[in-house]
């Protein structure tokens, strides 16, 4: 997508061919910094701190850092290392370690010397592979975006155009290119389709203050950042046509984890009879799960991230702020369940499936 | 209620007997200071700029000014432009001009040398009736409590309390004593029940994690602050046994405008059968209206309130900071209407009324 008129995606090889460049991801939305990755090292950093985001991307980050430890030492000791190094920043990622064994099963029968090229070869392949899925799942989205369009007799944007609502940030910075919730509302706004986003700020990080409201703005797509409060204000008001999110993990039976807040959203649109959509890529779903609310555990993470905000203080510097009295105690929970029943469709690269295991299975039906 | 172990109210008289002291509420939970109001213009500023809030508040606080002022000059001008001058601080705040009209009542048939001293004596009595009815409320939301924690088996706080969730500020801090929400848990946690209370953060003011935590972490409370989109998942984990609310509006019919955001944790709530209570005074219900979501108008508020954040810095001023993108368009609606439907009950000083008109009209049967 656009940064201030010039494509990119989040992850490219230099201008010199070999070298990777990323954005600075924890910078954004304060300031649009790009970091040249040269080596094995700087690839783990820009993991383990989250310069990089975003399951796919994660993934393809993880590759392009093997490629760069091949570039150095090829040998068998360098791979296992570079394998050990990468893995760790991140344990928890599914797509990190799904890079790493692409690479291995890919590496380990060549010659030393055959593996940097390879591994170079198949990190462009793992990002054009994830830029496809992403693709297609924007063009089976927006045609759900262009029919809501037309359902209210194709109103300009001046005259409310059509109006999509999301949470946190599924977007193309947390893929290679295009996002998943995202994609559908690229491909409607680059198709002409006068789209609006309603973006919920997403707290405590604040992905959608700080990373949907700038990628929409920098692509030019009209959005209006709102308090994640808002969404059900504006659903009884007619405001919201469809609400589309991602999804962290997706269960065979089609029960959405996805960031908290997300259930109220669904249950909203529910009460309002406004559809509730989730892209997400098909290979994620884990079709060993039958009940989300039960069987997925939910991350609690660090309670600064609810008392502590960060943003740009008057003189320009980036400065954080306590919101809470001194003692005061919070709870952060990371995750919620989104059950199958709430959810108006599931949005893949081969097509929107009805959130149920009959419907995932005909979709998949060599998974499920 | 209790600040570091003393009883306080909101507003009382000072120790020479004229004086008026209040909390400013703007610098909570940053510093807990006391000003000491002595005449008309610091009355005004004490409502205009938010020193203190709540409905029944500033009310009483209008009350004490016009004593101020008629201390001052008791004269038919001083009255009028006394009358005139704390209007205009707040035009839109229904107990403001309630309390004023009290006072021009009582005032002009007097003669001037009587008037101070009634007014001192109407404020007085003002304060004092807003106490009896919050401590009203208060003793019939503490039996629901009690019967919520009765149900469980009683547990002690080790063992998971009674669990109530509540959103934005309806506690002793927007009325003079007790609050309307926060009332049943004081009066439960007076009586030795082991209540616990999940608190709100309430974006974008932040009056959960500012008022609502500081003032239960004063009185002794045990409670938790958590971001306004994790309700749900508590709710969807058995994690809460009643929420209860404040309300702005009440229709006669029983939709409950309140603070933005209020709606999607009735939603959560009847979702898992979870009882979700509003604390009000019965004299707040507004008769003439029947429909909240469609007549109601919503108070669109300023941008800045989303994307501005204010806190205490590290070196412990109070700064603010940005939190998005140079140009990010924010929408900021204040409240949202919970339809009649959703609403367990609304806890009155007269007792517990089912939300419908049938059953608030027998509440009040002068006024339904």
């Amino acid at each position: 997508m656009k940064v201030d008129g010039k494509p990119y995606r989040t992850i490219w090889l230099a201008d010199d061919g070999w070298a990777v460049e990323i954005i600075d991801q924890t910078k954004l939305p304060h300031a649009f910094i790009v970091v040249r990755l040269e080596d094995l090292q700087t690839a783990c950093t820009a993991i383990r701190d989250m310069w990089v985001r975003g399951a796919p991307l994660i993934g393809a980050t993880a590759a392009y850092g093997m490629a760069l430890a091949m570039r150095a030492d090829p040998s068998d000791a360098g791979f296992e290392n570079a394998y050990d190094r990468l893995y760790e920043t991140r344990p928890t990622a599914v797509n990190l370690r799904w890079a790493l064994d692409e690479m291995k099963a890919l590496l380990t029968p060549l010659d030393p010397g055959d593996r940097a090229a390879a591994a170079y070869g198949r990190a462009a392949e793992i990002c054009d592979e994830d830029v496809g899925i992403c693709s297609s799942i924007g063009d089976h989205g927006a045609e759900l975006i262009r029919e809501a369009w037309e359902k209210k007799g194709k109103p300009s944007l001046a005259d409310g155009g059509v109006n999509v609502l999301t949470h946190c940030n599924a977007g193309w910075l947390a893929t290679v290119d295009w996002g998943t919730a995202l994609a559908p509302i690229y491909k409607a706004h680059d198709a002409g389709i006068p789209v609006h986003v309603w973006v919920d700020e997403t707290r405590p990080r604040n992905q959608g203050a700080s990373l949907t409201a700038w990628e929409l703005g920098q692509h030019g797509v009209p959005n209006t950042l709102v308090v994640d409060n808002v969404g059900g204000h504006l659903m009884q008001h007619g405001m919201v046509d469809l609400v589309i999110t991602g999804t962290d993990r997706t269960t065979g039976t089609g029960d959405v984890c996805n960031k908290i807040g997300t259930y109220l959203k669904a249950l909203a649109a529910r009460d309002n009879g406004v559809p509730f959509y989730v892209g997400l890529p098909g290979p994620t779903i884990d079709w060993t799960l039958a009940d989300g609310v039960k069987e997925i555990p939910i991350e609690e993470r660090d309670a600064d991230e609810v008392t502590v905000i960060t943003g740009r203080a008057a003189g320009g510097d980036v400065a954080s702020v306590t919101i809470t009295p001194d003692g005061a105690k919070a709870a952060n929970y990371a995750f919620d369940v989104t059950p199958a029943r709430l959810v108006t469709g599931l949005i893949t690269e081969r097509g929107v499936a009805e959130a149920s295991k009959d419907c995932l299975s005909a979709l998949y039906p060599e998974k499920g």
